[in-house]
């Protein structure tokens, strides 16, 4: 392969994404006409604000489709929280008089116009992005950083390496996907001077890799990628990448590199299986799948996913320690939530094996033999080399039998999932009655059963 | 307890063992008889030795009710090795007209005289014990050692620790027991003074436990227990004595001491098992048991249970490897012989995890992904965490396909269990219809089903 195959694959992609003069015209002018609005409301208000556009809308980085206008109002950082709010609010709901209220770090207003998705969000103006009050004061800093370091070059290499990071599943800084934030990628083309150059380097990054643009790091990051924040020699942009994520973005770059092909950058999901799939796969695998059922808990994604993932780990931690092999995990969120395990090993002979101390080891020696010496239902204490052992008798002798205990609950969950759970409001299939869960989850066991990397 | 109650059970044990004025008497006119003949014999010939009785009948340690005479023959050592052979049999056939010839490290003869067993030993007699030239010079060394250390009082613990050995299942440095041979129990009593001081003293053992009566030894070694040999600074004479029965002697030893019994002197195996009772312990356990059957290859004792605990523990190994968990494994010999597997898992789904290299292992990674991303019977390769991890089809899906297929020959076997399996000549029996085994093996399947330390 040439390199003009990856060029032409690139020049098709960018036929697809790169937004046409009319978009941006479009853009432009509704960015302005809400820009004016934001002065005509400051303008009623006795205090010295101005307003900003950031995002990938601002500086040219966006995807062609893609109808975000993010407008920032800063205030001046001697401004109590309660005030700052009470005004963002107010300009909001002037400039966006059909909008609604959501809720980040403080409240802002939401709405539309002209077509556009419009957030409007007060955040403080302060001197430098370590000074921050807010998650939100950060923003314009990046922005300006942006801007000044972006050419059209690079932010249509940008707009390229987005559509990639989308095309193989990991863009996104959100706690589910734990992937490349539009700023890291943004960073990751300015660090490596364009798409192809960042390919070729990570195609043979050996993580941890570490950047610090500015040269201005004060810390060190124990994550598999680190990017020191130029605006913040304290934070690590890529905090939230996962290793999985690096992983897939190296072994990606090595596929796109040795085989471009546009198909990679806008990859459909895997078919999804109806309940005759799910069984006809079970089938196949001959492991025993479990699920744990559940209305899905009114949380926003970044506080479900990590939820989720505690669960399922936590439960899966504890069918291993009781010698019920899980051989695959997942969790799925939709109305309903699913903790899923399928099984290598679900039932387990009724006697379990318990070591004990080195004999020599006089104390806990006796201890254990004395424990066990009078117990007709274990077998032993006997021994094996230098220790003693007694088969007894297993808590419970199958998955199934767990699932539906107590002693379930004692195991490490996401606060509302035990909740949940303490409350009874669970279901447990265990096997092929998880096929009726196609449904509802009918992508999920999809991509669960075509696993990609 | 008060150590009047272990003196009173170490009392009426002697009552039972200690040979009363009567069986000494005839054994040492048996002993005395024969030696005479051996002089005679010897002057027929034109060679200079002489005749030595040695063992415990010829140190008072014996129990009561062995019939035991060991007479050995010492030759000069300048004699060649076929000499000394001729004349040792020559000689045993004059002493022991109806014997019969036998082979250890050479050929002697064995026989009977007025109800005793007489073993007549040709050895070379070497200047110090290690100047032997074969195994069985170092025994008159032995003797001398402990004839001259050993009195009336010692002689009679000697008997007493031997019978506790024994009622322990300790007694017999055969490689099939790996315990205590009689000098070792001989040399432990002389260092320790007594029976009792032994039993306080192992009770606290913490091995490596080393002996050097002598003080003169010139090699380390790695065994639990090491006494070196009073005659030969080279030597460990526990060398056989395995991790298990120095423990076992420590539990005992602290069980009598804590309960002194008669009772712990003469153990009776645990009741033997017929079909039925072995179909009732695998219903209770709920394990899956696997047997290897085949005619007990013509081996000596000291060679055949080597080979079968080898060839146990590399089945065992490998079903382990293969996720078919082992619970619990046995060697059993009679005419037949059976490697007995006690299995926790017996199936396995039709699919195995198969873990990859860090994706950020360029060439190790790509070779991996390359070797599974067209294989439509593999599920993925896809990313857990940094690494690759496919899921391929399981080879043996069974813990007998497994064994009824020709992947058991790879395993590391005996010799001769090796040739007798290459050659077809086994039978597996998985399930219930291992119960059919106790006919021939009942007595092993009790002790197996009711372990004791």
């Amino acid at each position: 392969m040439t390199d003009s195959d990856l060029d032409r694959v690139i020049a098709a992609v960018r036929e697809r994404i790169d937004p046409d003069e009319a978009e941006r015209r479009a853009l432009s002018d509704a960015a302005s006409e809400l820009e004016s609005r934001v002065h005509d409301a400051l303008a009623d208000l006795s205090v010295d604000a101005d307003v900003l556009q950031v995002g990938s809308t601002a500086r040219g980085t966006w995807l062609s489709g893609d109808r975000d206008i993010d407008l920032f109002v800063r205030f001046p950082d001697d401004l109590s929280r309660e005030e700052l709010e009470t005004y963002g609010l107010e300009v909001g709901h002037a400039v966006l008089p059909d909008g609604h209220e959501e809720y980040a770090e403080h409240p802002y207003v939401k709405g539309t116009y002209d077509g556009f998705d419009v957030d409007l969000v007060p955040c403080y103006d302060v001197p430098t992005a370590p000074d921050i009050r807010s998650a939100v004061d950060r923003t314009p800093f990046h922005n300006a950083y942006l801007v000044s370091h972006l050419d059209d070059e690079l932010a249509a290499d940008v707009r390229v390496f987005k559509r990639f990071l989308k095309g193989i599943g990991a863009y996104g800084s959100d706690l589910r996907t734990e992937g490349f934030s539009g700023y890291l990628a943004e960073l990751l083309i300015l660090e490596y001077g364009g798409f192809e150059s960042l390919l070729r380097a990570a195609a043979d990054w050996t993580p941890p890799v570490s950047f610090d643009p500015e040269d201005h790091g004060t810390r060190t990051f124990s994550d598999p990628l680190v990017v020191i924040d130029p605006t913040d020699p304290e934070r690590n942009v890529a905090a939230v990448c996962s290793a999985e994520n690096v992983a897939r973005l190296q072994h990606y770059a090595r596929d796109v590199l040795d085989d471009p092909r546009e198909s990679l950058f806008f990859r459909a999901d895997p078919d999804p299986l109806d309940s005759e799939g799910v069984r006809e796969q079970l089938e196949r695998r001959q492991t025993t799948p479990a699920a744990i059922v559940f209305d899905t808990p009114d949380l926003v994604e970044d506080q479900l996913y990590p939820q989720l993932r505690k669960s399922v780990s936590g439960v899966a931690a504890e069918l291993d320690r009781r010698d019920f092999d899980v051989f695959r995990k997942a969790a799925f969120a939709k109305n309903r939530a699913v903790l899923f395990f399928e099984l290598a090993v679900a039932e387990r002979p009724t006697v379990e094996r318990h070591t004990g101390p080195p004999v020599h080891v006089r104390q806990h020696a006796e201890g254990f033999f004395d424990a066990y010496a009078d117990d007709d239902e274990a077998y032993g204490p006997f021994l094996d080399g230098d220790r003693f052992v007694v088969e007894r008798e297993r808590e419970f002798t199958s998955a199934e039998a767990f699932l539906t205990s107590e002693a379930l609950f004692d195991v490490a969950l996401g606060t509302h999932v035990e909740e949940i759970l303490r409350a009874g409001e669970y279901e447990v299939l265990v096997g092929e009655s998880v096929a009726q869960l196609a449904g509802e989850f009918g992508a999920e066991f999809g991509a669960y059963f075509d696993p990609r990397p």
